[in-house]
């Protein structure tokens, strides 16, 4: 099954879009995986936050399929233990779907369209962290999934 | 009250380390804060995971005064929403303390020695991250919860 992060701009610190790609580069070893990044909204400031979550859940439905399970990084989801998460996505890799897309969205959350398609839900952390920081930990615990899938002596407990 | 961080061994990826200083030198804007980085241990082939976990621990006791306050970072600690963190920290500067020490330690956790010394323990996630992305959270936090305590626009929920 295919992998997708669907993130909303692009990693603009420098040093945290490195290890980004680090991470994405060890992923690739494992699984088809891909980051789509929908661009920014133009002229947000005449926006208020609930038209902007509207426009840009617009795009995030239109980036995914009916074929997509779709699971959305929310800070209100659901927190799993890394091997909790790893015994789940490997669930997910027995359904009939094509792909697996995470979205990770902007700053102010999600539309109640986007949350309407959800499959799941889930949080990497009861505290708000800053979006690209959010993409890094995401990367990173992905990574450690398939190590631990793999049976390979990255992660302990 | 001051505030140090606690870490053993120095963050070895420079990309992290960036980011990492970045964040620190955003706090001491707010506070006096120090990164006290205790050496890694030597010949850690021939310990056992217990023998590394208690000469690690001896460092950490060493390394703090009875006037700390001791907050480990630790897996299974409690988990704080950022508002609950930053309502709580305000209360731990009322407190009759010289410092609040935040202490990180190495991939295996904490000795039953540290356990006993610590004031509280804190976890940022249900997740297992390594210890250097641990740091980066950790500080972004600080800063952040600093923002939340001047009123300042960083956080929005």
């Amino acid at each position: 099954m295919k992998i997708v992060l669907l993130q909303t701009g692009k990693t603009t610190d420098k040093h945290i879009a490195e290890v980004v790609d680090l991470y994405a580069g060890r992923i690739k070893k494992y699984s088809v995986f891909d980051i789509v990044t929908l661009p920014d909204l133009k002229n947000t400031r005449n926006m208020s936050v609930q038209e902007q979550k509207m426009k840009e859940g617009k795009k995030i439905i239109q980036s995914v399929s009916v074929d997509d399970y779709v699971i959305l990084l929310d800070e209100r989801g659901k927190e799993l233990r890394t091997l909790e998460f790893s015994g789940w996505i490997e669930k997910i890799f027995m359904l009939p779907k094509k792909r697996i897309a995470f979205v990770i969205g902007g700053p102010w959350g999600f539309s109640d369209e986007v949350y309407g398609r959800a499959d799941f839900r889930m949080s990497l952390s009861k505290m708000t962290f800053p979006h690209q920081l959010v993409r890094l930990l995401f990367l990173e615990q992905l990574y450690r999934v398939f190590t631990i899938i793999k049976g390979e002596p990255y992660h302990h407990e």
